[in-house]
């Protein structure tokens, strides 16, 4: 058989949809935003952004784009995060009392762990959808993953957990953003989140020559054209900020 | 003795047969496409482009050359891979129909890993056997193999499973690509892979100075003259397309 | 729905409250100090100067701003760091005998942490607590956090005791210094001290061409602008001074 | 005593015997070919040229040098490594019907591993003796030795059984080649073979500023002066051929 | 309150006490040479000088400041290190004679760390306070760690066994060098050692384009000014001599 | 007391006794070869030349300063050695028959590793001792010493049984050298002998731009000045040269 052309047939298949950020450059470099209803994994080392660069998917999702959002944190209390975006000019707690965002910190106690050697996905299930049915949330964070998947050594497990996590989130139809630290020489501390997410993006502070920059690159982005660069952004009293200084490709 | 020149008598031998993968500048520095009823391996990091490279081996395939072919995922679901291929101009669905194609996700439960501490491959055998008979399929990926041998430890006893599942293949007839995650020092997690396939093909992303490109290699192929360089690649709109800027050696 | 400018609202909010060291320079690149009633990760290898950085920070707490100070030294006996600061005009037994600081040395027998394989967390918050209400202490230093964790592996375990030290900080409402070690590619031995902390503070002796150059540089600061370069200082008989001589980014 | 010239008195002694490769310049920076009688490890990565050099050495050693030999393969099948070099105008098929080869494809099964947790050395010695004594064998190809012992991890009974092949190989007189893989940072996965070994030859395929270079380099040769640079050398429809570009030291 | 300038009222502080080496240029760096009645890390790779300067400390102590000296050798035997020294014009056993020096050669048997898994410090204290107390020692050399802590792996009991060592050697008021072997990417084997000391030597001897370097460094130096920078040194056969070429910091 | 220039005494002393090798160039970097009755390490990597050099240690003893020698070896057989030396002009039969010099091939079988998981010393000591006997060798050969600690990970069980060898050997004053397989990272692959040895030799292959070049680096000598550069040495039909291109420190 002789080869043919492919035939392309896809005018009425939907384009995938995304969610804006509403971060400035940010929905730039992404054409449109993270995938929606999917997760995405932001990633880096300590004080890179990845808690700030959550906040204000949240935040601008119930300001901007009216989608209420949970932020389900393991490390900063609701006062804290509150008090660290304060001088940003938003003030999460008039926006839980109007029920946009709802901030809940877990915390996990030694004995958690100590019990059955890992936390207990099944619990998180339970706590985060009743979170989002109580606002209709559209958006979740969760800051950080490793909170999660301490206790799992093996990968062909922890690999099925991911999945187990994901597929919950995908049926819940959130958008969402998980956080998760850098390990050495690969991505993320296990190096087995970024194959399972569908959109991976990677912050960076780099210094050279003793000046630093922060830098942002989109690593993938399954089923979307985006910017592949590093593009350098900054934290300054307006948030996040990123400049898509390279054109796509 | 004195030394003779070898007597060449190959001229009644059939030289290695290919499947064309239709993608441009691919065939070209293969000279024609994967070891036809082989196993390649296509290997890089998280966003290379290893499931969007698979999917249009097997969619060029089905379209462009007749051959059916088997889609088996581990990673995406069905109607994932369909969205996150729509914008490439590509109906999974459709062809799905007309049955050109077959998408098989496989669910891997955490208990099937940890009952017997590995993933089942003679289950594996069966489910894609019916897949592959159900379409007479010529073509199948199988992305990516990290689901099917995170288990195991022993180097001995992985490039045993490993070779059982490359003849299995190679009994089926159909040409294969198997996916694989790259690992720290290595083409793969295992560092086993690559010595056992017959082709390997690496997947690159590569960042300097932060402006990203994507390179391809063909670092083995038995039996075959082919490029040996690093060739940049693009994904657009339109897939992927390789540059075969240099001339083979 | 179409996107609006996030409403800020930020006016009636109070900006993260700080608290000055006091030492040159420094106060200048955090833009006021170290977050207040927080704590702060001070790490960097052997003599970089962190335990310097943090007699600094209580002697100049109690003498430039009220503020009393408790020094709990696992390394060093009270008698050493007093001898160890004399030459730069402090007199840490005097300051002690007017109540305006207090060093507490905390020797870890062998024993205690053969018998339960870690350091005992509840003992230390008793004695910390009673060394902190005996002076009305505001500011606090733990001099250095490998001491209380050397025994920990499990990293969730880890995390949860980390945050269980941090917690109770916080709840005494002191503004804390914890001195960490280098790790091998991390910025501490476990390489999640720096995760967990509101302020991270890095210091380096680099050594280049056989001239060696001492460099500090805040990585991470919750809730505030502040410089991001690396900034060098210096340590004389005036102690520490920080040579803020880039720009605030 | 007075320190006197050393009496040289070997004009009796017979140089090293040596058996010729017939691939093109590697006679020349052997100045003979590899060692007669005893074992030659050519290590590298996948795809360096390992089974091809290998598959060279027997099938010139049979047209040109008239000397039967051996090629036992744990990798590929018979019809494949016939299949593999029928573009190079090697037909193995006829040869082997001509006695002046023979393939022996090795399979190992995962239950052979398992039981011993080792394979079996003296199961390969019948195997190979009677293989070499069918066709009166005088060289002979194990490809590869990860194959042998995967599951020996203690280094002192790693290094006995190594003796104990080579020892085995030499009693057999025959000249042999054994493939080995590239270790991280080592020539070979052990970190052994190459110095048990009476020869070694690196293969290797390098990569810069995206073209590739293969190379090839003598890193041992006991009892022989031999060219110590690395020679580029070709694979083409021709097979191999190296260039001795540099003199020898 | 408003911040005041912090009053200094050392003046009747006493400076941190030293004791020279003697060593030319070192006296220089060190601002009078080692902390007196603590100990000192000297720490390098084989062949780098911690014996020699060792040595030196312990021969130029007894001569040129009258303090009589302990040499506590696991490595060498006291007529080796004679020996090894007499090219530099030092009679360590005539010094031995006058009791002015002491050289004890501890011997560890295999079955000493078969028996209870590591080394007797107690032991080590019986003998040790012996030696000292016999020539009234000042100077104590213990060369090199090693031999005492090999068997300890835990990080927390090693901390505690090395403040055991280094407590009772500040009771005994003597000025200790403790030699100690080059880690990989940490000063010590243990990378712990550094961090308990109050003093610590580097000695280093760098191999570029061929020629080598001898270079010293001071690390940390608690309670102290010090040249910061690495200083070429010398051995020859005058021993040991440090070109301060830089200034101090 | 002020300080007084040490009082030299060292008039009577003999200078350090050593055993010339013989070996152009390396007799001259050494100040006259090897430390008589210690063992010197001779390191290296595969095919560096550290049997080359240990058999011309003992060939040019026997013949050129009239001291026999023992070759003790664990790789090579006697016949082997014989001929992979007799292109050099040296007749190692004929020697042994003179009782020159003796050459003993240890083969370790692998059972004697199982059954005490560890190489007997005793034994060695017993065979050694004979060897060194019956010609009455002054110098002797262990190649290579992996072969004798491959089963001890312990640390400190290995040094104690390293010294147990050396003093053995010490005791029979004779002048070793023992071979050492290179470490990664470290000269030795336990990076322990180099620190108990009294002699450090460092042999390098190293290929840069393809060429390579041999390199021999005293790394330490106890008790002797020597050139501490590294030195180009030739492996040719005459042996081995090295060429003391630089001047003595
Ligand atoms: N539909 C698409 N259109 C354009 N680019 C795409 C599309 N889908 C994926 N890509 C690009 O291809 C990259 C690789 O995707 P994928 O093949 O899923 O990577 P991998 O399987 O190697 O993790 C994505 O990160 C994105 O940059
Ligand atoms: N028949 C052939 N014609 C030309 N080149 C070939 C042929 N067979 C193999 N090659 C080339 O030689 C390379 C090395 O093959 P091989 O010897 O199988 O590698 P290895 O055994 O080291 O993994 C292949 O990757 C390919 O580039
Ligand atoms: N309110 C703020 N104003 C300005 N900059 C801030 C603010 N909060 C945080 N930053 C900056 O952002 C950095 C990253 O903070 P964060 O998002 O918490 O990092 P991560 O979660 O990656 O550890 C901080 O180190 C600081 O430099
Ligand atoms: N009293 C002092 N005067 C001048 N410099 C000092 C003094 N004390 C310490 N230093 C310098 O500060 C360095 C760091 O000391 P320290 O704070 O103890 O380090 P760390 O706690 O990080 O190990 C010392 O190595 C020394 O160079
Ligand atoms: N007879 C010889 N004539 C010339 N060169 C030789 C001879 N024997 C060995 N060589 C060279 O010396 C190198 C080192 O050999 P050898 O001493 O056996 O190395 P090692 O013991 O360090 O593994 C060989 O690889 C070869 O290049
Ligand atoms: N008597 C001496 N004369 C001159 N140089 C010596 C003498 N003794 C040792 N050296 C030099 O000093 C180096 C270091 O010796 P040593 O102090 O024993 O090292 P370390 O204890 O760090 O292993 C030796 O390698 C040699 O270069
Ligand atoms: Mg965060
Ligand atoms: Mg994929
Ligand atoms: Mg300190
Ligand atoms: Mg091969
Ligand atoms: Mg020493
Ligand atoms: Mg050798």
């Amino acid at each position: 058989m002789s080869p043919q052309p492919p035939e392309k047939n896809s005018s009425h298949l939907p384009a995938l949809p995304k969610s804006p950020t509403g971060i400035p450059g940010l929905d730039e470099i992404t054409e449109g935003g993270l995938p929606k209803g999917r997760p995405t994994l932001v990633c880096g080392g300590a004080g890179c952004g990845k808690t700030l660069l959550s906040i204000e998917f949240i935040v601008r999702g119930a300001l901007q784009f009216g989608e209420p959002g949970v932020f389900m944190a393991f490390e900063e209390k609701a006062d804290e995060l509150t008090q660290n975006v304060a001088s940003l000019g938003y003030n999460l707690e008039q926006m839980q009392q109007e029920k946009r965002i709802k901030l809940d910190h877990v915390h996990i106690a030694r004995s958690e762990i100590e019990e059955t050697g890992e936390y207990n996905l099944d619990g998180l299930f339970i706590r985060l959808g009743y979170a989002i049915d109580t606002i209709g949330a559209k958006r979740v964070v969760l800051d950080t993953i490793e909170n999660l998947f301490s206790g799992l050594d093996n990968q062909g497990i922890l690999r099925a957990e991911l999945r187990r996590l994901f597929d919950w989130l995908k049926e819940k139809k959130v958008t969402t953003i998980i956080t998760g630290e850098r390990g050495d020489g690969t991505l993320t501390r296990h190096g087995l989140e970024e194959y399972v997410s569908d959109c991976v993006i990677l912050l960076e502070h780099r210094v050279s020559n003793q000046i630093s920059t922060r830098l942002m690159r989109i690593v993938k982005y399954r089923g979307s054209v985006h910017g592949t660069n590093e593009y350098p952004f900054l934290i300054d009293k307006e948030g996040i900020s990123v400049l898509p200084v390279t054109s796509l490709t």
